[in-house]
């Protein structure tokens, strides 16, 4: 079992260590499941209710952490979560064991790989594609013909690349993938029967893209679907032909964009959100889950629901939505008040008169 | 064509004919498509429309059925549908052919396999890796180093399955779906810029689950993603990093469990529902179709809406939404009166006056 | 590089060219990208600001446009989507290089191949296995027993076809979708642990239906999940066990239909839609983008919300559900007016008592 020394871990961060500075520690855990030995980190309040309970032998926590208890270490850095992803890179890193070229994995004679590849069995790399240095292409993986590839990009088992493509350097995608299937784009003729546009584009995967498990990129009709530097998207998305997904945007889980429509840098689209055709999102835009946006968002700032609204007006109509029921009993309150109102005016009007 | 007596069929599941006691049925069919020869079955009230027009020879049906047809055999048994599951197990079980070790599977050297396995063509089964007996694992599936799989599991063709899983007994994975990508999990530096968190987790899922089609369940940042004993996971699901779900839960197509959130036991998602990350549903929690949950739910009982609401209110509260143009109208016609009631009374105040 | 005469091109659509007839293109492009040597089109409303700052040098647009510009040639045709696609067929197709019977690929000894059969590597067809002419399999697809295919289907890489199922003419299903999965059903005991039916149906998939990338199409209980004549279902969607799809429909990426449920002809699900089980959705229905379906709907029509809703009734709510701020202002406003009417009125009636 590794021992790793807190000191070690501290130095590297810049941390201050309080309790025991020679405790070694073999493996980091979450905080409601670690284990004497163990490391653990705290950065998000919902989990501060877990510090008086855990087990862990030391703990990584903001400056000026308030140290109720004294039977744990605790390492203060200035960002937790950065030093705990720094940690696990340096001490437990994950170990894919893909090496050398597999002897089932088919190699167009023509295509081009870079200096050590690892592809892995029953891979199938076709004509006229390019590979960069270091790639790993798990296993079954089939890439079609005239893929470029970049440096250092690993691809895992089961992805399905199509034609034309072309993908950075440091591009991750997972298993399952599909990128560059035809678009979804048809004309309907005068019996509204619906004849294939054929999908004569391609996919462009800019640097540092990371793609989840079973997403779907398409081919763009004519020109590229564009995903640019350093976006990340998780699993199950739908990213349709033509779309334009800008730098260091999120996309997660069965959020899907529909045709030809442009997402802005550092944007972020939660889970299951949709986004019309031929739409522009802005820069700094973050859709709340299950939002859906059928008109263009430009301006900076939070939005949520079907159709999406920023997200404080989204708010307000919520209370105001879960105080019809109130509102309702109110009217009818007026209007019996009114009616008698209305009576006893007609009648002092009458008595009046009389 | 196959023969089978309904005396047979009535006497596993002490059922009462009433009709031709002697009648052998031939096929299954539901009660729209039922033809002569075939056995039908009714349970569910909105099928007791084609009760009158079923063209099958023989029907199961709850006791005390009422019979308004003479020209059909009936079987009466107190579980219909338990009943009917039983017959198709019994007399037209699908057969699944796959038997032995194909020569074209990769079974790496130290990979133990139990007795009775049958495995596919093209199927790569890593370093490390141990599977019980029984196991039918289709072609072209790939599982990485170190994966656990119990007795009796069926895994479909073009499955992923990444390093370190553990599958328990009985679990079957349909095709296309991925088990232990990595969780999507990041850490954004002051350009805004994400670095991946490498997710050094697993998944377990345990005895008896049965997981669909092109579904994506990721492995644990740490620890593991769970998915408890009996639990039932239809097609394009996503389960995200260290996501628990409980025993006997159900989870609709295309429903997503966000990020270390947890559902209980017997719970039901149906489809396309969404749970944002770091909440806990409780034990008998069902969310119907589309519902966001962003807050926790403990309380047993049905929620709907986006946000989810308890079904009561969130009924109450549509139908309250669908009144909203009357309700505008009597507040259009109330000011209007009060304005009328204001001027009459402030007239009948000066005339006092006057 | 390609050059075509626009005479050519025109000839075929019975276009008429203003500007150079004796220009050549050599690639088609969209209006933003279009670059010198181009050609472009032109028919949606929303394109129409690019028109000024294309560089294409040449454009397809309907008859009598308004040809503001002199440095650009205009092709005149009647309906330039339809003129559009056709040029591309006929001048830019997509080369798909697939050809033979890769020595890799298994056919079983039983299956049948039409003529002119590409079948890719590590392809598995399994026995009982009938397929058309001109088929093209690509690589590491797996068709399961007694599936039948008719004459020129496209079956991209990595799908997973299981036993039984029936697929027509020209149709087309894209990389890692899966057919013919295990319905999701069961039976509940009375200790809530769910037992499953075997699903011992298949999917008949009619002529000319595209399937686009990771959808799942799961097999019926009994009988037959369909889709039919000329529906296009677009990525990452779910067809449950029992489903039927009419003619000439079309379901966008991500939605779903429960099981049992009938979609008729000529229908169009927008993205994210989800439809409950056991419904009807009759010919002609439009259901926008993330609708929530649970009750049929048999009226053509425009639907729109959760749970759906005719599109002008939903978008009247939708206004005054945005107006609800302004009702609870009006409605305080009144009760105060009310109140204060209440008060004159009774003192004046105590005065006109004293």
């Amino acid at each position: 079992m590794k021992q790793i020394s807190i000191r070690e871990i501290a130095e590297q961060f810049n941390g201050k260590i309080f309790g025991d500075e020679t405790l070694h520690i073999s493996n980091v855990a979450r905080i409601e499941e670690a284990q004497k030995g163990d490391l653990t980190f705290l950065y998000l309040p919902v989990y501060e209710k877990y510090f008086p309970i855990t087990k862990a032998s030391a703990i990584i926590v903001k400056r000026d952490y308030n140290k109720t208890r004294d039977d744990i270490t605790y390492i203060e850095v200035d960002v937790p979560e950065i030093a705990f992803r720094e940690i696990i890179i340096n001490f437990f890193g994950t170990e894919v064991n893909l090496e050398g070229i597999d002897k089932t994995a088919f190699i167009y004679e023509n295509a081009k790989l870079g200096s050590n590849a690892s592809i892995g069995k029953n891979v199938v790399i076709s004509a006229g594609c390019k590979i960069g240095d270091n790639a790993k292409i798990f296993h079954n993986t089939v890439i079609l013909e005239n893929v470029e590839l970049g440096d250092d990009v690993i691809i895992y088992q089961n992805v399905s690349i199509r034609e034309k493509c072309k993908i950075g350097n440091r591009v991750t995608i997972h298993a399952g993938t599909v990128i560059g299937a035809d678009g979804f784009g048809y004309t309907q003729d005068e019996n509204k029967v619906y004849h294939k546009i054929p999908q004569i584009g391609n996919v462009v995967i800019e640097d540092d893209v990371e793609i989840g498990a079973n997403v779907t990129v398409d081919r763009a009709a004519m020109g590229s679907t564009i995903i640019k530097r350093g976006s990340k998207i998780d699993n199950l998305v739908q990213v349709a032909h033509n779309v334009v997904i800008g730098e260091d945007t999120v996309i997660a889980a069965q959020a899907g964009v529909s045709g030809s429509s442009k997402v802005g840098n550092r944007s972020i689209l939660a889970g299951q959100v949709g986004i019309a055709g031929h739409l522009e999102i802005g820069d700094n835009v973050v859709l709340i889950a299950q939002s859906g946006v059928s008109k263009s968002i430009l301006k900076p700032g939070y939005y949520f629901g079907s159709p999406a609204k920023e997200l404080k007006t989204a708010f307000k109509l919520e209370a105001h939505i879960r105080s019809l029921p109130e509102y309702s009993e109110k009217l009818e309150k007026l209007e019996k008040e009114v009616k008698h109102l209305k009576e006893q005016l007609a009648n002092a009007l009458k008595q009046d008169k009389s």
